[in-house]
Order: C-alpha cells, then structure tokens, then sequence
C-alpha cells in the first residue's frame, strides 16, 4: 500500500493535538492549531514543499511548478476540529494532497501547474462562530468585522491572531482572485452514508448544497391537562409536531427540479413544559438544504405555507423566521469528469453525489472552477464524532484518484 | 346579595396570605399557612362553628346538630395553593360552605346532622411532593412514609409539623372510616371551560377523573442534518411527533364506553439539540384522563400499540413507563341528584360534567359516599393563574345551591 496506511498513521497522530484527549477538538489560534500546523509543515517540507503559515494561520505548501509563469492548482481542507470529533474529518483531504506531492516529487516529477496545498486554520467556526475564516480569505468574502469578533473567554480574534504571531490586517494580500488559480480541488470524508450503502470508496460531488436556516415560533394557550376537553385546546406542541411532520414530507419529496432535499427539525423547545399543563409556547429549529436553490426556496414557501395552513386549522399563532440562506456552490462539469476519468482508470465505478454539508471548497468559486471527491465514511456514515471512520484501502484509492487527477490535468490553453 | 360579594372579598383577604406576594403561593406548614389558617378559623367561630387545628394542619370546623348522637355531612377543600396561583381554587368550597352555616346559624337553624367543614391544609403537594395529604388522612390513606420526605430545603414533613405546631404520630386519629359520616359534598370552581361555555354557572360533577402518567423515551440515531438522505434516517424527533399526534388521536375518540378522555404531551426534552443535528434522544410525557377507568386503559394500551408501530416503522426504540395511575372516583348518585335538584330549585338548567382535575373528594370513597359542585370558571375556564376568576353573581348562585342542599338533604333511615 503506497499511501493508505500513512495516512492513517498520520491522522492518528494528529489526534492527540487536542484540547481535551482523548477526546478531539482542536479550535482555532490556540495551542493545539500550533501543534498541527507544526505537524504539517513538516509533512510538507519533507515532501518537497515550500511551506509556512500565513497571515490568518493557514499553513500553505507549495509545490512548484518548473515554468514560473505556470498558474496555479489549489488543494486542501481544514486542520480545526469540532468539539469531540473524529480524525478525518478536514484533515484527510491535506493529508491526501501532501502525499501526492511526496509521490511525485520522489519521482523527481513536476507539474504544469504548481500546486499549492492548504491545512485551512478555520472551517468549523467553533471558538468564534465565524465558519470558512482560511478558505473565505482566499476567496475573497473575509469580513474584517470578524476580527473583533470575542470567544467564550472575551478574546478578540484579532488579539487571538497576534498572540498566535499572525497578522490581523494581512487578510488581504490572501485574497486568490485574479491570481492565475485555475482549479479548486478538496478531498474530504463524505460525513454521510450514501457511498457506504453503495459499497463504492469514493464520489465525484457535484454540488454543494445551500441551506435555509429557520426558526418557528408557535403561540397556543397554556390549561390544565384534565380540565380542558380535547377540542377546545390551542396546544402548541401538537400544531409543532404537525409542523415537524411537514418538514419531513417536504424534504422528503423530489424537490421542483428533481434535485433531492434534505430537513431536519433539530431543536424543539416546549413552555410550560409541566406534565399536567397544555403547552402554550414551542419553538423548533428548520435546517433544509438541497444542491438545487430553486427546490430549496420553493421548499420553504411550501413549508410556510403548511405551517400557516396547520395554524389556522389549530387556532394558534405561527411566527417563520428564516434567519440564515447560504447558495449552493456548484462543482465545475469538466473538473467533476476529470475526477470522473481519474476513478475509472482505479477500476472504481463512478458515483456522483451532492454533499449536504458545507466545506472550505465553497468560498473558492470566485477564484476559479471546484471540485472535490468523496472518500467513504463507515460506521453508517457517522461523523463529527469520535466514531468517524475511514479503511486504509479507501484512503489509498482516493489518492490514488488525486495523483491520477493531478498528472492528467491540463491547464486551459491561454 | 346575600353570599356572592362577601366570599370574593374573602378570597382577596386570603390571597395576601402568600409567599410572595403579590403572586399567590401558599405551601403546607408555612407562615402563610398559619395566616390563612387563622383568618378561616375566625370566619368559621364567626359563623357559629367550634373550629381548630387538627394535627396534621388542617382547619376543622363543627356546625353540631342538636342530637348528640346526628351522624355527620362533611364538606370543605384545601387552603394551599400552587405557585402564582388563582385566588378561588381550594378556597371558594371553604368560604362558600362557611358562608352556609353562617346563614343558617343567623336563623338559628339546626340541621339533621352535624355539618364539617374542613380547610385542608395540603392538597397540591407543592411544597413536599405528596398530594392530599390532609384529605388523605381522613379517607384513612396517609402513608407515615410521608413524614420522612423532605422539602427543597431538606426539612422533613414531620420536623416542619412540630414546627408549626401539630402532631406527626397524630394522623391515626384523623381516620374519618367508622365514624358516621353520611357524606362528603365538595364545591370548586371548574378549572376548564365547560361550564363556561354552556353559559351556566354551576355543575354537577359525575365523577373525579382517574389518570396515568406515562414517560416515554425515543431513541433514535443521530447525524449531520445535511448529510444523511432521508430515507436513511432515524430521526427520533420526528418519531416523537407522530406519537404526540397519536395521543392526540386517540384522547379525541370517544373512550371505549363513551365516557371522553383527555390526553396531554406537556414535557418533551430533544438531544443532543442542535439545527444541524439529527435528534437522537428524545423524552416526552402524556397524562392521560378519563372518568372511565375502563376508557382510559384501553386508550393505554392503544397508545402503546401506536407507538409500538411508529417505532419499528422507523427503525427507532421506544421505551413507555407508566409510573402513575389513579382510579376515577365516581360520584354518589343519589348524592348527584341531590345536587341536581338543588340547582333546579334555582331555577338553573342542571348540567352534569366530569372532573379533569383532581380533588380532596377522591380521598373520601372509604368514608362516604361523594359529591361536588362546579362553579363557572372565567377568562376561557383558566386555573392556578392570576388570571382565574369567578363572578360574585356565580358565588351567590352557587352557595345558594350548596344550602339549599344541606337544608333539603335527610340522612338515610338506620
């Protein structure tokens, strides 16, 4: 095995770099961040790479190219963790890279690109909310309104970032837009089941998907469980666990387009909460995504439509606040066959497959064309938890596909 | 007007008797307790009676028949509250039969039988968790176990009865079993709607609902909301809100006799609780109620079947405690009649309705035979609230029905 086997070593290693081992959660700018980024810069040296941090504390490899006018190939993923979490998630799509450069540089192998590898300092956005902070920079969407932004503890990501020897207002020369970037390719574990129920090793994505984020508020009339008969009641918990099952229906159907649909109803919150008293006040969280915008936004009319419909019926008050909308982020057609030829040249059949959740790969479209392959997730699909697991025999495909991908493709002519 | 305004103004000087005014609280064995407590046993000495504490803090007065050797009718409710409490609840059966034998004794008018009235001291259970423990001794059903649980604070029910005066070992000589009495008759104000919107301000309770209390627990997997397809899940929120939906069903048929029920899912608890998150773990409770024993057992074990179902259909586990379970207490029905005739004599269409609520007259079927009256409950029939009301028009009506009662009824030949 050329690959597989190292990098799972590798990931293990990395997973003692955690604030509370065993467990794993490694934040951004803290010490942990240092020890992983010391980790990988090491990696990357050692293959072949320039490499250092950047201004947010992105560490960045560079494997060059031999013409210096050549442009430039990304890849990565993200080096933070969520609270206890497990040890592929982010990290294998840099360990999958750095191998690859380690494999051709061995072969004394150059590109017609360089190839720039990132470890990004922060995706999951744990310490101070701020989610995508390395991989927004690059793409140009980073908010200097972040760096004013407190952890639990009062710090500013600003203080946080000098501490941590970085440059608060270097975020701006990071920016990758008009920097001759012509693809975006990013490895990740898929965190779903969808490639272990078809028993295959890994995907192409073709898309990321958007999300609404919504908040409902239902308002009933608080009584007495024994006294008030069944229809006279405004019980809010049951108009919520009607709205609950509308969510499922919804998402459940093929959304407008045909294009699949996801929702969850993950917080529910119930006032007065007392056995023996009818609730007058729940409130429950909607979280719908889909690849498609057009069958996600018509899936939020239709859920406030259903909700306002079970309301009225139910003589109760209805409030739908959809307080967060990101897009989808669609993977480019031509990088999604490359990656397509590169899996079928590993006898490997081909699936595509829409990832639900967000990563790094989503604030590059305004630099340049993206694509990323889905490695299988066992444990039926469990990740963000200690659980998440990869094989050794799928790790080493999937590189195997990231190194066929690199030595195939072929900057656009100029 | 001769009851109705008195016993309101009444209601309000009682209503200052609280912990934390100017909300209503009023728990067993508190100043506040002694307070009203005190207040009662100088309306009742006023009135004509002989009155006292007993041992266990109830207020006990005797309206005395002229035979020695009368048997007894006892009538009364409990001077405790819940917290933020309604002003009529428990109190309005004490005032409104105090306010009879004031009436009577004005006229100097003696009755076939002696006439109890009894404030009893801790109905609600607030402060120690136990219920009717003042009605409980007298139905002959203390359990000295109570003695030993302790409050919030950890003073036990026996040290705070020394406390405030009374007798821990004296609740034997409570038992009111063998010892003549003929019947219990218990006025209260409704507590839910029914009368409300009959438009009528007495009923004639047909009996005491009994009740289960049953927690269940849904356990399903959890996952990334946006990564896990639908159909692969196993959500144990949406789960949870099918059964709620199913209590709801079935409360709303008829029972398997006829007789209603009532069904309520007043607590659910989801876990781990986050938007992005599939619910895992979810807890709720029904209460479920009817007057027919039988009605709600049935319903019991369909709700168990329905979960049951619910639960393998979507591949999740369900476990169903029924930790609680009280028998209905019927009403007498000569006793109902009574009433009946009573409220007819007013010139009342004559309406009969179970109770949902609990009552110190389910403490009472060991001792005699029962009966209670309903008075309307305003402000759409809302109770342990600020917000309860009763009319002094409602009260006048209903006292007047309560002594027409004690005039007309004739102790059973012996």
């Amino acid at each position: 095995m050329r690959f597989g086997q190292d990098i799972l070593r590798q990931a293990d290693d990395l997973a003692a770099f955690s604030e509370d081992a065993p467990r794993i959660t490694r934040r951004y700018l803290t010490p942990e961040h240092r020890q992983a980024g010391g980790y990988l810069l090491g990696l990357m040296r050692d293959a072949g790479m320039e490499a250092g941090y950047d201004a947010l504390g992105n560490v960045v490899g560079r494997y060059r190219a031999e013409a210096p006018e050549a442009p430039t190939v990304m890849s990565g993923s993200h080096m933070d963790s969520v609270r206890n979490a497990g040890r592929y998630d982010g990290l294998f799509g840099i360990l999958t890279a750095i191998a690859c450069v380690r494999d051709l540089s061995s072969r004394g192998k150059r590109l017609p690109f360089t190839f720039e590898v990132v470890a990004f300092a922060d995706e999951e956005g744990v310490r101070f909310g701020v989610t995508l902070v390395g991989s927004k920079a690059m793409g140009g969407s980073f908010d200097p309104a972040w760096l004013d932004v407190k952890d639990a503890g009062g710090t500013t990501l600003r203080e946080a970032l000098v501490a941590f020897g970085g440059d608060p207002d270097g975020w701006r020369g990071l920016d990758r837009r008009g920097r001759d970037v012509i693809a975006y390719v990013e490895s990740h574990i898929e965190q779903g089941p969808v490639l272990l129920d078809a028993g295959l090793p890994v995907g192409v994505v073709t898309a990321i998907a958007g999300g609404s984020r919504i908040r409902v508020t239902v308002t009933g009339l608080a009584g007495h469980a024994g006294t008030v008969p069944m229809g006279a009641r405004r019980d809010a918990l049951a108009a919520a666990a009607e709205m609950a099952l509308a969510v499922e229906r919804i998402a459940s159907s093929p959304g407008r387009d045909g294009v699949a649909l996801v929702g969850t109803v993950g917080v529910m919150t119930v006032a007065p909460g007392a056995i023996n008293v009818i609730p007058q006040d729940v409130t429950f969280t909607v979280d719908l995504r889909s690849a498609s915008d057009g069958a996600r936004r018509a899936a939020v009319a239709e859920l406030r439509e259903a909700f306002a419909a079970i309301a009225e019926r139910r003589r109760v008050e209805v409030g739908v606040d959809e307080f967060y909308e990101l897009p989808a982020a669609p993977c480019d057609g031509a990088l999604q066959d490359a990656l397509a030829a590169s899996i079928a040249r590993q006898r490997v059949p081909v699936r595509r497959l829409a990832s639900g959740a967000g990563h790094d790969a989503m604030a590059f479209p305004p630099v340049c064309p993206i694509a990323m392959l889905f490695v299988r997730c066992g444990a039926n699909g469990i990740s963000h938890h200690p659980d998440e697991t990869m094989s050794a025999e799928d790790a080493e495909i999937a590189t195997a596909v990231l190194l066929d991908f690199l030595e195939h493709y072929e900057p656009p002519q100029r």
